[in-house]
């Protein structure tokens, strides 16, 4: 199995490991080493600034050198060359491969490598390691998982929150809020073993949660009163306990209000700089560097 | 002699050092090893994907790290630079540079380190490289290349099939078989010393060929009827003897059917998977890292 | 102090020690050795080519490797990400950023690494490395540069011009010369330390420069009469003492004429050259490597 496409494609044991293995580097072990002059190689058919530059630093951090793919080739006497033929290719000169390539992402016959998600389109759309970055922010509370009111506020279909939530189905919190407007989560189905930990309720009612995770709402996709409704200000923030923390995916455009992000419950970017480690933590999970059998 | 446009601006012998060396390091030989911290420029000003971050991941395997140039540098305030000055500022930064210029490559005054071209444009154009690459693939089948019947079918006038038929000349294969158009061949003319092995057919009587190449054909060069004649299909890849092998630079569009992609014949992306340690090699040897002297 | 927007954030005798240091390495004395694995980030969101690909070089030479984000994140589905979140999160997978971002430099809350401009925008953009590689460029002259009669020829508003003055405010040339046209320095206060030192002259009249140092005028910012007074030809340079060389930080589009970049007192290039040396010696200083306390 080499295409880590949804974050189901991970065991519950490799997960383990992999947070494990994030706080470890974190706390200063050293990582394992790639083989001598290993290339990673970078398939980013749409732009990405966190994924992208995330695991070409992880990649680097763990003695390879990343080669990137930005677009498919195109050329005034050519078509452009289709997705699978720019994968197959590029797998061929690498040791790994995180690929974001706009679609549904397949596994091409013959790539012979492990291909890493780096956020995907369509109707099951994923972003697997966006979720494990996410999930190991979690870890990071005094509480455990299973002991937190984790809330989603936003647009809950967005690949990141899909992934998410199939993460916490199996880490179980101990309630799940989600705020959100309705059209936000037409065709969601919130995992079958999440629904009795589940509830609906707004940003005014969060007075317990342990951990708010801001998703994220696209461009157009929520008029300016549903956006106004779903917006974190400070006046929220300041309704969370002392102990919660406050994440996202990032990028946070207006889901916040400007003066709410140096909120002190803020963690979105410490978030963002750990993902280094779980990253490094995945590349060598799916190198088979050290990780479970 | 720095430059390396032409495919004969490698000697017969460099060529030979290069076949031989691939095929070592395919099979596991060591690498030479770059000067440390050595960098390998990558200015590719036109689209590329296979030449590109081959070169990248070959310039990694041999302990380089590479720094590209994906076009000329523009602002709102200023001209774009000449390709000539571009290339000098990036050859005073490295210790080799492969070029895709999208013009006829010529050495700029003042560069002191190897320049190989990445593939090029104008009436003499060539990709050097590749031809390389698709050689090597040649000297991958059981018998020797002097004994083989080579076809390659579509436009004779890309630069690919150019700097293969002049490595061709060298190597003399048992016959040419060109499979092609009129119009695909205008101004084209067949290296001299190929002229009494070669012969034109269709792709209906190609039952003694070795190895076909499928040249590709540019976007609009020929008409439906044209491409239809040339289109590889599965019946076509049944005719050829079992020991024959489909090679092509790629990418292949619409050049072979869809479903002729995968009879057992074709090995395209194993040439291409090969096309690392043609580039390796070729690169120890612009470098002078145990090459001949 | 991890902000380098301006020349005068660095000390002077940080600038002698980089002169110092560039020089040594020129000469062949071993760079320091970054962190294991250390990644340098490149936020270019405007095109460069010396700059990037010159701190690219450098950064690898130290023997780390460099990353980097060449636009803003966009996508179908949100608005473009902000430049100070752009460059906290590459700042947070990094030892390092150098950063060219399309207007004034700031520091963004939370980076903790040392952010270099690669040049900025707005009413006092700098491009203090260039200033530095410039200086560089004077020190390589026979006389010192406290003897030197210094020419800046061009539109002094440019960043790279206003760099380099303050750098001469500090090191105080016997004379300096500017040949420029009214509008070209409307704005332009040329730093006090240099009032007395400083006089206006025509490119006919530089007989005892020592350093004539080509600026470079933006497109559209003077008309063509005024670009032919202040387009250097050889007459110009065979009018120079011998000992006399020209600078320029490069791209030289129409403010020489073709035939007198080949003249040999034209050191461009070999300028150019040397910024790997002062780009190295600068990222040593700015990472606390063997710099001065």
């Amino acid at each position: 199995m080499s295409l880590y496409r949804s974050v189901t494609d991970f065991r519950v044991e490799d997960v383990d490991w992999i947070l494990d293995r994030a706080a470890r580097i974190k706390a200063g072990e050293p990582s394992a080493q790639l083989p001598p002059r290993a290339v990673v190689g970078l398939a980013f058919l749409e732009s990405s600034l966190r994924t992208r530059t995330g695991f070409a630093a992880a990649a680097i951090r763990l003695g390879a050198t990343p080669v990137e793919v930005l677009g498919v080739r195109e050329s005034a006497v050519s078509m452009p060359e289709s997705v699978d033929d720019t994968l197959r290719t590029l797998a061929g000169y690498c040791d790994a491969v995180v690929a974001r390539v706009g679609e549904h992402l397949v596994l091409p016959a013959g790539v012979q490598v492990p291909l890493v998600s780096g956020g995907d389109r369509g109707l099951v759309a994923e972003h697997p390691t966006q979720a494990l970055i996410d999930l190991f922010a979690l870890t990071r509370l005094a509480v455990p998982v299973g002991d937190q009111v984790v809330a989603l506020c936003g647009d809950l279909r967005m690949r990141a929150a899909r992934s998410l939530l199939l993460l916490l189905e199996a880490y179980q919190p101990r309630r799940l809020v989600l705020v959100t407007e309705p059209g936000l989560h037409e065709g969601l189905t919130v995992p079958e073993g999440l629904a009795t930990l589940c509830e609906e309720r707004t940003l005014g009612d969060i007075g317990d949660v342990d951990a708010l995770y801001v998703v994220g709402i696209p461009h157009g996709a929520l008029d300016e009163d549903g956006r106004t409704r779903l917006r974190v200000t400070s006046a929220h923030l300041d309704s969370l306990p002392p102990r919660a923390r406050v994440y996202s995916p990032l990028p946070v455009i207006d889901e916040m209000e400007r003066d709410a992000l140096h909120h002190p419950r803020v963690r979105m970017f410490e978030q963002s700089d750990d993902g280094l480690y779980v990253r490094m933590a995945t590349l060598e999970l799916v190198l088979g560097l050290g990780a479970p059998a």
